[in-house]
């Protein structure tokens, strides 16, 4: 990379992280939990995100900003299950940025919030690069990519809080070691926590959804600690 | 955007593109016929290569540069083959450019050559704007991504000559219409030659070959056209 690119991309990176500290403390003092998820293509984030949304919707105030490189067909499935849901498209940007995500929480009510996800485009180079203000980044992998992700595409691994490995009803037919995905995920970032998951059968979603709902409860009492 | 940043994306595409015509032109005047492979991670790129350099070694003379963000794993799956591979770590970079094949291009006899391919990065969106001065782009998708990829992920499927469809086994342990992804893809590229494949089961590899061998036949074709 030239001299100048270099300076360029270290310009773009710090306008980034002022407008995702901002992000991070406007959904901070509401005590709103928030998780930028991140994959490849077709890792299932928007499968796992339905079936979480129903999982939770009675107990917590959830919503979604879903990102696109193209189409709001992401936007459009999650919009079904009756949360407030906003697009982003980035028309050809393979990764949010803390700019939409700050444009998009003016749309969303987040006193009235609890639990926010933020569905990164697929990519699973570019977006653990950005820092969107999130509370925790999430890794996703489907059990059809392989074990050997976590070593080749390290940086989402690294700085994730948990990995959701999906698609687990596929293993019996596939050439595929769990465990041996989850010790490569854990040599790369030994505090992972991890989750096997199938959005089909429903494996692995309870723990899931369980674990989100007691980072809820811990981000709540930050704040309500901070306002004391 | 900010038009600094555009300038110098501009100004790195340009780089790139007098890199790749360059790349082409040696390609070109050897005769090898070049694919840019592009695809997410875990789509099948490096065991759709194995097989098909074990289908193709006997008769034809080919090569393999093997792109990866991190480790040298899948230039070291290909180099079992038996045939000649070269890996370029990206070290975070998120698609390979045209000055990274140039150089990988000095440590291969192109001369010897009949086919060569590069592995991208695994990645949908970026790796489809960097002209490397292939041939042919050719774009893998497994069916366990999902038939709405190509309306999602367009630049990759407009800009490819081909169209792999790998893991066609696992369709029947899933709920995906292998004709609905490929009229998606036509939609956004009508003239994509489409292969149904799985490395797995060896299903349409044989198809996939002959493309290829034809491939190889019509650039040496046109080498020797532009000598006499």
């Amino acid at each position: 990379m030239s001299a100048e690119r270099v300076q360029v991309q270290e310009k773009v990176l710090s306008a980034n992280d002022q407008l995702a500290a901002e992000n991070r403390s406007r959904l901070a003092d509401s005590g709103v939990f928030s998780v930028n998820l991140i994959s490849s293509p077709g890792s299932g984030k928007t499968t796992l995100l339905e079936r979480t949304v129903d999982l939770l919707r009675e107990k917590l105030r959830v919503a979604v900003v879903a990102g696109d490189v193209q189409t709001r067909r992401d936007a459009e499935r999650l919009e079904r299950h009756d949360i407030p849901v906003q697009a982003i498209e980035t028309g050809g940007g393979c990764h949010l940025d803390a700019r939409q995500v700050s444009k998009t929480l003016a749309a969303i009510d987040i006193r009235q919030l609890d639990l926010l996800f933020i569905e990164n485009v697929g990519n699973l180079v570019c977006p653990s690069s950005f820092d969107l203000g999130e509370s925790a980044k999430i890794v996703l992998m489907s059990v059809t990519e392989g074990e050997d992700k976590p070593l080749k595409y390290p940086a989402a691994f690294r700085r994730s809080k948990a990995l959701v490995l999906t698609k687990i009803d596929l293993v019996p037919h596939l050439q595929f070691n769990p465990e041996s995905a989850i010790e490569n995920a854990h040599s790369i970032n030994p505090d992972l926590s991890v989750f096997s998951t199938s959005s089909y059968s429903g494996a692995g979603l309870d723990a899931w959804a369980d674990w989100l709902t007691a980072e809820v409860e811990s981000c709540r009492r930050s704040a309500r600690g901070a306002r004391s």
